[in-house]
């Protein structure tokens, strides 16, 4: 068994199940790909840092932030007193980097994935920050190193979207895409079809937590722009930055619009479009009437995205729900993905 | 450059559109994958056969088959009598079986597969007999002589549904899945729904060359039975004999009941079941009303695929149309992953 050691920074939601899943359903996946598992390393924003070289109890360190206490006597040894001191010093083979990002600047991420590929370690991470804002700098770092950048959980949690289009499209150019990225406005729309106020489908969205901590970032379409930005620089290896993105969020759209829409064949969804045009490509975020029998209608939070190729026409890839275990799993997909290609 | 040789066991639609774009649209991924590919023999059912080492002359074999003669005067040296001398004499490296299926039998596509893996050849096919009710055997036969057997257009054309599974969910099991994987029942359907009888709407699938050689087969179920037990076999490692699929088909369908189903919000699809159940697993194949809103509800011919995962829920993929170049690129993929994975 070859012995891998994760530091996690961030402990939200997701770092809290991806935690208790590498004791509980991933484990088999884990010992069919030869591989123990230690966290050695975890940084919270709120709830302070610890390190263990030997691997720390990770079910007490859920309890502990789950009842709003501190990771501090969680360590052994020389125990960091920043996120910047822990990923300096974790013995580590594998940061995840799954702490909580500002959607505008793509930071603290992209801070944190460039020093620990610069310290040798390989990094996934479920931020989109890295992915829409420093791709292609982190990849081309990454190569320097002899390390890994994955980030299969940026766009559509789990989905394997960025997997789809690097390891199943061989030879195929990708030449445009479109997408309904942003569970919270799909989910919104949904509900704005059978009745409901945008206000009140919106406090849903946040009861059931797929909403961004500031849901703006969701209905002015920003969220939208910065995944539409990812998948320019992954697919279609293009450096758009997301203030470049050609935005209209759905602040201005009434029930009445949406529900006439549906009477009249379509739904009304924020759509992401990436295309190349004269060489440059264009990335832009619009509420848009799709036809009901398009693959872009899911229904509820449903993701889909459609990929336009130049060998193999249009296929689409679809994610059902979005939910903490979905971005989590994307995580561990990454993380056999640094195990089997080594 | 590496040097590969293709023999191509049939030289329809398929083979024709791949023996095109081998010198077209794929040149530059072959050129990137580092090969140069050669085509060293082609069979046919009615237009003869023929050997070349030194590669065939793939414009004239095409313009000798679509003007109805045969390709006998094409070849160079000893020549084969039949497609099993072609295959047991061919100076290749892969073997592209797009032979025409007997769907009831898998043949001659199996015998096929089996005598080039002994030979000690490749194989890609495009061809769902050998998946459907041999895989694990071919599996087997193939990996003891360190050798591919790939299929990825066995199902949904290019569409890649068997990469996914395997390289894009490292980790999942396959609890389920369920899918509209028939192209021609899609689109009478669809036209069904727009007032068309069953019969004009197949005729119309035929004249698009979507439907099967024998539309029955389409219209029966018989197709997506098939399909059904390939899947079953590829993604969930279960040898399911296409008689054992519990099957209905379209048959007793009237136009009336098809519109009345989206009156009520659902659009009437084949769909095609595999699920596990007390360790077995099952395929069946039914018509089913699909509510307007979930993903298996494509446009016109549109095929989708949903696939339920222990790890990350339920994940789906879609093809729009479905076109003989979208079967070609999947001999493509394949063959790009032989040159590649050595």
């Amino acid at each position: 068994m070859k012995d891998i050691r994760l530091a996690l920074v961030g402990f939200g939601n997701v770092g809290r199940c991806f935690a208790q899943e590498l004791r509980g359903s991933y484990a088999r996946a884990l010992r069919a790909a030869g591989v123990k598992v230690r966290v050695t390393g975890i940084a919270t924003a709120r709830h302070g840092l610890a390190i263990d070289p030997n691997g720390l109890a990770l079910y007490r360190a859920r309890r502990l932030v789950e009842s709003g206490r501190s990771l501090e006597g969680l360590g052994r040894g020389r125990q960091p007193g920043s996120v910047r001191q822990l990923i300096a010093r974790v013995p580590a083979d594998v940061l995840v980097e799954i702490s909580t990002l500002d959607p505008r600047h793509g930071e603290p991420a992209i801070s944190h994935v460039r020093q620990a590929l610069n310290r040798g370690l390989h990094v996934v991470t479920a931020n989109k920050g890295p992915v829409a804002f420093a791709r292609g700098a982190l990849v081309a770092l990454a190569r320097r190193k002899g390390r890994f950048f994955l980030h299969e959980s940026a766009v559509m949690d789990g989905t394997p979207v960025f997997n789809l289009v690097e390891r199943c499209l061989a030879g195929c150019q990708v030449i445009g895409f479109r997408g309904t990225l942003n569970s919270t406005t799909n989910l919104i729309l949904s509900r704005m079809e059978e009745g409901l106020s945008a206000d009140a489908a919106l406090a849903e969205a946040q009861a059931l937590g797929i909403a961004e901590a500031d849901p703006r970032n969701d209905v002015d379409g920003w969220d939208a722009a910065v995944k539409g930005c990812a998948l320019a620089a992954a697919l279609m290896g293009a450096t758009v930055a997301p203030r470049a993105v050609s935005r209209r969020g759905m602040g201005r759209l009434t029930a009445g619009e949406v529900r006439r829409a549906l009477r009249e064949g379509a739904r009304v969804r924020l759509v992401v479009r990436g295309e190349r045009r004269g060489g440059m490509v264009r990335v832009r975020v619009r509420p848009e009437r799709v036809p009901l029998g398009d693959p872009l209608v899911g229904a509820g939070a449903d993701n889909v995205l459609m990929v336009e190729t130049d060998l193999m026409g249009e296929i689409g890839i679809v994610e059902r729900g979005s939910t903490v275990d979905q971005t989590a799993y994307g995580l561990l997909s990454d993380l056999l993905r640094i195990v089997r290609e080594p």
